[in-house]
């Protein structure tokens, strides 16, 4: 990824939560894969480097990869229906705009539903009583690992080893969209069952696909069909176990390519550098920035930084001309926050950063 | 889409239903909407001309576009979902591989089925009478235009007009998956209710968004979340009808923005144009090919056109070195027809086409 440039300063530069920055050299692996047949050989081998890379990314190396075209969103919705029945209990931790949104898929499901909110900024493993609690009977348990509605990345280990000695026959399921790639996940050594990530964010690429990781104890659990033709475990899981690639439904193979370049260049360089470097940009983005953090704490900064007292949409119209965008507050932060994020590229040009964020802090006063 | 050359002879060139080649000004559109903002006037104004052009070449002015992330067996999985309720009787109109994907749909659903099977290779309006008894009571009624898997153009307005003529108050779904921008479809004068088609084939974009054209019928009937958060439609209606662009879930931007290049130049060239174009470039196909068809039959050829006694794995090893890739055949047909499609592309060089054709011919006899 070290033939990202950050551009002249005209260029538009997001720091969103979504979409995220494209780099050339994922841009190209993506064009030289769309002429690539949705079998044979090729495929087979661009799917196999995938998922080990996925795998190494995410600490994973005996869960199945599930790939499906779609949201994250979708594949946390078949995730539930695959490993779940219709009246059984999910708990679901959330303390912000993504966990609440797994609250909606559970209840739309027309699964129990046990929440444990944790006020939004506030990380949920002050709430392993609760989660415990909950846990208990339950089928299935959710959690997101970093939230980017507030930006607080939450403990995973600690929620997910709370849920196991609540009870040990609960699955867990982590949604890892925001921090696959971006942070240290190890699904393995956490007890995570299942974690949920998308094509874009961390994984450097195009949104269009998404990836359940299924660990032994989940696809013990599999229902046929799961009341979906379109989104089924059990054909996505007859797939990837097929001797050669086999394609459930039309992929989007450059998008998949996509991924795949970025992840393999991330391993080839080294997972833990990869990890460093991606700590020291998120740095340079809160130093730079000079702002209040939303919600002062001192957990490790994630790729996303939620401000307070700031309007994206009165920050945005100050930053017109620098190419510069941030994202808007979610949920009840709507209106006065902004936030702050960057992406899938792996080698900042940290003083064309410092230089652009210094727009946002002096843009920043509300006027 | 004028920019798009056929390439040396060494350059891949695939004839497969799926993937698709995407043209050059596709690729430039992708690339300049992926720093595109999700939310904000170039967004709503892309999204504008994207449907408005969706709705040309379907004939549908008056439907609404519901934009998904996902394929287009998910859409129409989300349209059975959001339009009837468990119990309730979808008829299904099936000749080929992807009537019979529907047919899976519904009963994954636990809709009530009644299937309306057709041999393959045989149009769906020689079996009016029967979509009639079928269409009688049923809350929907699902049909294929251009069935991929046997090359078999359905008359769609047919079917649609008995299934009006037996219970006026069933709904149609039209798949046009493989028809939307490469055959002629006015929803609005067949009666349509809903069509569903994908970003790839005749939208000439990348696979990984779906597309729902909902008319008024069925919005009126469109149940809460109808069992899923992911593709409820009550909540991509409520996007689709905001007043600025609103997205539900983070879609593929870039996806997007070249189904908007590849339909506006459709449009601006004139659409009937376009087709009468499209049908030249699959005449030069056919002729081309100079291979018996599986299924004889005078219907004009569709994008999609199946050889018989004709092993794709055989034939593709023969054409190693060409550059061409064929389709191999689905279902009963798997390992003795091959599909020839082209899909995407306003622009065929015909002479390029024939010359790389001859080498299908002449590789084509089984030995």
């Amino acid at each position: 990824m070290s033939g990202h440039a950050c551009g002249p300063a005209a260029e538009r530069l997001l720091f969103t939560p979504a979409p995220n920055p494209v780099a050339d050299p994922v841009w190209s692996a993506m064009r030289a894969a769309a002429d690539l047949p949705s079998g044979g050989r090729e495929l087979d081998a661009l799917l196999r480097r995938l998922h080990d890379a996925l795998a190494e990314v995410t600490g994973a190396p005996r869960h199945l990869v599930l790939t499906q075209t779609g949201t994250a969103t979708a594949a946390i919705e078949s995730a539930v229906r695959a490993t779940t029945r219709p009246g059984e209990t999910v708990a679901v931790v959330s303390n912000g705009q993504f966990g609440d949104r797994i609250v909606r898929v559970v209840t739309a499901l027309g699964r129990e539903l046990r929440a444990v909110h944790v006020p939004w900024g506030v990380p949920t493993e002050t709430a392993l009583d609760a989660v415990g609690r909950a846990s208990r009977g339950a089928a299935l348990v959710a959690a997101v690992h970093h939230e980017t509605s507030t930006g607080v990345r939450n403990d995973a280990r600690a929620v997910s080893a709370a849920v196991r000695d609540a009870d040990p026959r609960a699955l867990v399921l982590l949604d890892a969209v925001s921090s696959a790639g971006e942070l240290e996940v190890e699904l393995d050594a956490w007890g995570v069952d299942i974690a949920v990530c998308g094509s874009s964010k961390g994984l450097g690429s195009l949104p269009g696909a998404s990836f359940c990781l299924a660990g032994s104890r989940a696809l013990d659990r599999v229902v046929a069909d799961g009341g979906s033709y379109a989104t089924s475990w059990a054909r996505l899981v007859e797939a990837a176990t097929a001797a050669t690639a086999d394609v459930f439904l039309t992929p989007s193979i450059p998008v998949l390519a996509g991924v795949e370049a970025h992840l393999t260049a991330v391993v080839r360089r080294g997972h833990a550098r990869h990890l460093a470097q991606r700590a020291q940009a998120h740095a340079v983005l809160h130093e730079a920035a000079a702002l209040p953090p939303l919600f002062p704490g001192d957990a490790p900064p994630g790729p996303v930084a939620v401000y307070d007292a700031l309007d994206a949409r009165h920050l945005q119209a100050r930053l017109a001309g620098t190419g510069l965008h941030v994202g808007r507050g979610q949920g009840p932060h709507k209106a006065r926050a902004v936030r702050l994020s960057w992406f899938g590229h792996a080698a900042p040009c940290a003083d064309e950063l410092r230089r652009r964020l210094r727009a946002v802090a002096t843009a920043g006063a509300p006027s």
